[in-house]
């Protein structure tokens, strides 16, 4: 079996062979741009792995994987145009380094080009492929419009949170899995449980993520601590405080989160406050147990040899070992 | 033979049972609002118009020529966003309705259902068609940017100029007639001659719309005169007479152009004296007239019985016909 850093070094080595088009130099250069950033290419790396469950030949994986790493990189292209940011894995966003007009356009190229990946290669079970692409860029398309929705709205419940990340997150993930599959010959129950597996994954990666933006260890972290709190974001943490807080605790959160100007650090240190006062960590931890317990047992039932599984495993375990 | 009229009026039917999502609201009514303004439904009408010359189930187009539609209008959306326009077909465009954000998202998942339609329906040459589209997807996107470089680059000639038409108008329209032959199970010569033939007729179009913008009967024409000379767009006739002009009406053709402080009536008198004087109204007709001969000729090759082709003829005289 191909380890998940044996799969990433593939499909790194194919994007360095990736023939693009150099004219208009303003339509492709920004693309390169992107592509060239080596980026964790974990979704093109599970395509690899999940057809290596049902295949040997994980070759014919390799031009669908990288469909689908470009439609990745096509959304962020546009969701940093959407959320004004202006980096992006340490390096200047295209919309910043070149101009909107440029980044959306190069954008649109990029979500074809991801088509014409999909489209290559001799795979019998094309249309499948395409028909579940299809299915899942339009959830992402409708995740996105709910993070955007969900800035401006106040009573967002847990509900609506998993179900936004899921769609924004969690699909293509789960899609990767379904179409490393189906690539792989994979039987129809094999190919809905691993995406059902990638999907909780998903969503557990989103909540660890929520979790880690407070609870982390800033030495192991990343990130800056705290950010979410400041954007005022609608995380799971600040979704179940509202929703778990009495009156006085509530009047409080509210106050701390829409205050501009109390400083970054108290209404940080404030919020933490109130969050383990509700017991908010522990909630989230087992939140995430959950939805790793629901994955494993989607995984357990994939019917190939629990040791072929065995890398799939170690890999998500990685992803969610993260710097606490 | 089904006319134009008759395809208009199947694809306007076909657009009014297209069952779109209802959820996020800010992703799908944008959708709704730019599918429901009744276009003039070129491009799929020349889909089904195209496989009705070889066969008389132009049902089996439908799906498709609304994928092609769906694509089409998307690029509107996300042009509308890049020259910042106020108005499409008499209303308010999306970013300007809602805004941005909303107009780039909604975009992008049109361009996502637009492959949801070429995906549907049961033809066998499914994956052909894909292929097509994708290239012809591509090209669009290379023009458009080319269609902005232009803006910031003095020197374009005649043969970029019209290298920009093709790509930003004409191969969707000849793509439209190359798929609705796949669809209609048209030989490769013959899918090609029509494909050579809508390509010729969009340059054709092309270049009559820059001619009308400065030598239309404003009673006639739908648009304002000048607005091209007023916004200092490089049109077939600027470049042609900066091409043609002596050193002192170069000069005077680039002072009234880049003049700022000049009125908008003045500007369009001088520009038009110079472009009367150096012939460019012949000059630009001819170049129409060249256009279509050799679409012309290039539709006399398909091998279907020429009374067939009378409906594309019709249409296509009735599309180079306007309001001079």
């Amino acid at each position: 079996m191909f380890t998940f850093q044996e799969c990433q070094d593939i499909i790194n080595k194919a994007f360095k062979n990736i023939d693009l088009k150099k004219e208009p130099v303003n339509l492709y250069q920004p693309i390169e741009y992107i592509l060239s950033m080596e980026g964790k290419r974990i979704r093109p790396a599970l395509v690899l792995m999940a057809c290596n469950l049902f295949s040997d030949n994980i070759e014919q994986a390799i031009f669908p994987a990288i469909g689908l790493e470009i439609f990745h990189n096509f959304t962020l292209v546009h969701d940093d145009i959407m959320d004004n940011s202006p980096i992006r894995r340490n390096q200047t966003t295209i919309h910043k380094k070149w101009n909107n007009n440029i980044a959306i356009l190069s954008g649109d190229a990029m979500c074809i080009i991801a088509y014409e990946y999909l489209l290559k290669g001799v795979h019998e079970n094309k249309i499948k492929i395409l028909n579940e692409f299809v299915k899942t860029a339009i959830q992402v398309c409708e995740g996105q419009q709910y993070d955007m929705d969900f800035e401006d709205i106040n009573d967002v419940t847990i509900d609506e949170y998993i179900n936004m990340i899921r769609l924004k997150t969690s699909v293509l993930l789960a899609s990767c899995l379904r179409i490393g599959a189906i690539i792989g010959d994979a039987s129809e129950n094999d190919s809905e449980y691993l995406y059902q597996y990638g999907k909780d994954i998903g969503i557990a990666f989103q909540l660890q993520d929520d979790l880690l933006d407070v609870f982390a260890d800033i030495k192991k972290f990343g990130k800056k601590i705290g950010n979410d709190i400041v954007t005022k974001k609608k995380t799971f943490l600040l979704i179940k405080a509202f929703e778990l807080a009495n009156e006085s605790d509530y009047k409080r959160l509210k106050f701390i989160i829409e205050n501009k100007k109390l400083d970054n650090q108290t209404k940080i240190e404030e919020v933490k406050a109130i969050y383990e006062k509700l017991g908010i960590q522990d909630i989230t931890s087992n939140k995430i147990s959950e939805y790793i317990n629901s994955a494993n047992n989607y995984l357990n039932k994939v019917s190939v040899d629990q040791e072929k599984k065995y890398e799939l495993i170690k890999f998500s375990k990685m992803l969610l070992n993260r710097k606490f």
